[in-house]
């Protein structure tokens, strides 16, 4: 039979994924067209034009033995060093290739330092609404995820609470901005007291707290909003990026992590981190993907989609007496289910053809989140419906 | 500082990548074409025209929502469907798609099956000398390594010390044909005793024993041999495979696995790998190259190269008197070291340029492994030196 640990997570297997497969099967019984699937993060607006032209350059100009070959685990030298360039110049930082390591996305880069990190029993943090996912990563080297509960007023990360749940067994905390699932942006402000608090708790435990930010949404950002380069802020800061979602290659599985020379232990860890991403199977990133997107540092995925999206959306369901609070990043909503059981409310919203996820898969019942990552016309399309289910639940 | 685990794991770290570095160094410092780099299992063959050209008509042609999105975890439906196809068509099984879960290369497969089957304690039996990256896969998932110790005759597995490894712990049998690092491939006599064993041991037990058949190097054969296929051997036979040797693709991290629905709990462990995929960070073997490998089942790398490497190099060798069986497929030579300490016989070859692996790193003392992927040139101009280092030994 399957492993006992495995047993529990087949089950619990995330919402977020069955809705995905119930999506196909209701498209398939009503039509694509009349199905509107709020479920999957996966971005509706096509890569930008230069990805198909690295491609094609790649493809027919590079030495297939080197572009398919086996390079060093943390990736090519030349992508590390572009990389790094690229953000000294975005950020005004000082990394070298060697802070750069090439990951198979964003969730491979957090299993590489999770696995890098962390001893059995050792405390992750988590600023609650957060990602699923980190519970399966942390639990995969024997970690403990320790919740910081959600601030409902505003989706800061709760402070007071961040100080208290920090403890001698805390060995990362993980930060995601702009937020999956609220859209929320964590503030330039509330990330200085944030890493205030970090500073002073592991001058008091003398212990070394690493900050990774988990960053898939950087570039998605609205209103001109800015997210804080947390590196800058606090020196045992780890940064995991995907381009995934900045120029919409989720399902290529690339992104880096970066590892700052000021970081505690900087050198053993860049190198533990090399060793995890091969002998977790990884080996390297898909090494094409690696020299397409070395090229494409400066192409930007086109947000005017998504904040045509946001706003129409955003707009309509507040009319129809929705609460929520206008995302400044990503491209979620994060939406107070009328009744306390959201997923009750997840499930009638199915009559209406409208699929999205409940806020326990974000330890945050009593919301539910809609991914807005879709075209134009299913948002338009899906008004009527969302206004038959704000009917059904009287909320105004 | 970094996990307890890691620490071992970065101080072991294997020595063919240790190797991989310093040949670069090497190369710097006397020119590429003074330096014998026989360590890494890295193909020279360039990958296939028809890889070019599918990954041109995929970028092209595809809509890139489609092709660089989120699909199943398990793999876009069509390729998974392809793969089974052709498999069928080539050992006339019965796959369908649900079968096959396209995985980050074989490395990914292998953890990813590991990773479902595994309970803490549970013991994998592998056949000496192996692949030393088993070790850190069974440790990820925190089972027990069971070697069975080699058989230097032949290196066929050693059949009686098999039988008496199997325990009612035993969850899984690792094996690797054609072999890395001898090059052997296990016969069809081989296998159908290896399999009794372990049907026997099976209905002893009243367990399932899960063979697993790593075969990255089934492609990579000569003179004809055949290499059984073992899910018609045995019903509880999972393969692990990987288009890194046979389409010369190491870095793409490309490849599949195989779960029969003959398998004890087949739909169990289908589902399982399917959300191990996902918590293991892979999420998805990589897109792109999912639709390129499928367009491409029938394309194969040109052995002509690998062959005349092996016929020269084999031949050279045993006429200078060292002691070697030759190999049916792969690209590697166990060469059986003059001196018992064989570490002190690699650094010996490191003194005329030449780098070999010590067999230590597979489990088996006393030899060395030559990787022969390497231009005939390189070959030839090795000659000369390797003759040098079997007069410092005077092996004649």
């Amino acid at each position: 039979m399957i492993a006992e640990k495995m047993k529990a997570l087949v089950n619990n297997s995330s919402a977020i994924r069955a809705m995905f497969e119930e999506g196909k099967k209701l498209a398939k019984e009503y039509g694509a067209e009349n199905v509107y699937d709020f479920s999957l993060g996966n971005p509706n607006v096509p890569a930008p034009p230069e990805i198909q032209k690295a491609m094609c350059e790649v493809a027919q100009k590079e030495d297939p033995v080197v572009l398919h070959g086996y390079m060093s685990n943390s990736g090519y030298e030349e992508v590390r060093q572009a990389v790094a360039e690229s953000l000294n110049q975005r950020f005004d930082t000082a990394f070298e290739k060697d802070n750069i390591i090439m990951t198979v996305g964003a969730a491979g880069g957090l299993n590489v330092i999770l696995k890098t990190l962390l001893n059995p029993q050792d405390e992750v943090v988590v600023i609650a609404p957060y990602f699923g996912e980190y519970n399966s990563y942390v639990s995969n080297y024997d970690g403990v995820i320790v919740v910081v509960s959600p601030n409902t007023k505003d989706f800061q990360p709760d402070l007071e609470e961040l100080e208290k749940k920090l403890t001698k067994r805390t060995k990362a905390v993980i930060v995601n901005s702009p937020n999956n699932p609220t859209g929320v942006v964590y503030s330039k402000e509330t990330m200085e007291k944030f890493t205030d608090i970090l500073k002073k708790k592991q001058q008091e435990f003398g212990t070394n707290i690493y900050l990774i930010s988990d960053e898939p949404y950087r570039e998605l950002v609205y209103d001109g909003v800015e997210v804080p380069y947390l590196t800058k802020y606090y020196e045992n800061t780890i940064v995991g990026y995907s381009f995934s979602k900045s120029l919409s290659l989720p399902g290529e599985r690339i992104g880096y992590l970066v590892i700052p020379k000021e970081v505690a232990y900087a050198q053993e860890i860049q190198e533990a981190a090399n060793v995890a991403t091969r002998i977790l199977g990884y080996v390297n990133a898909p090494s094409f993907m690696q020299k397409v997107v070395a090229k494409c540092l400066d192409a930007k995925t086109d947000v005017f989609y998504y904040n045509r999206n946001r706003e129409t959306l955003y707009g309509a369901l507040v009319e129809m007496g929705f609460h929520c609070i206008k995302p400044e990043g990503a491209f979620y909503l994060f939406v107070k289910s009328p009744i306390e059981d959201e997923k009750e409310f997840c499930k009638a919203a199915k009559k209406y053809h409208i699929l999205i996820v409940p806020g326990s898969s974000f330890s945050c019942p009593g919301y539910v989140r809609i991914a807005y990552c879709v075209s134009y016309e299913t948002i338009l399309n899906s008004l009527d419906s969302f206004r038959q289910l704000a009917e059904e639940f009287r909320i105004k």
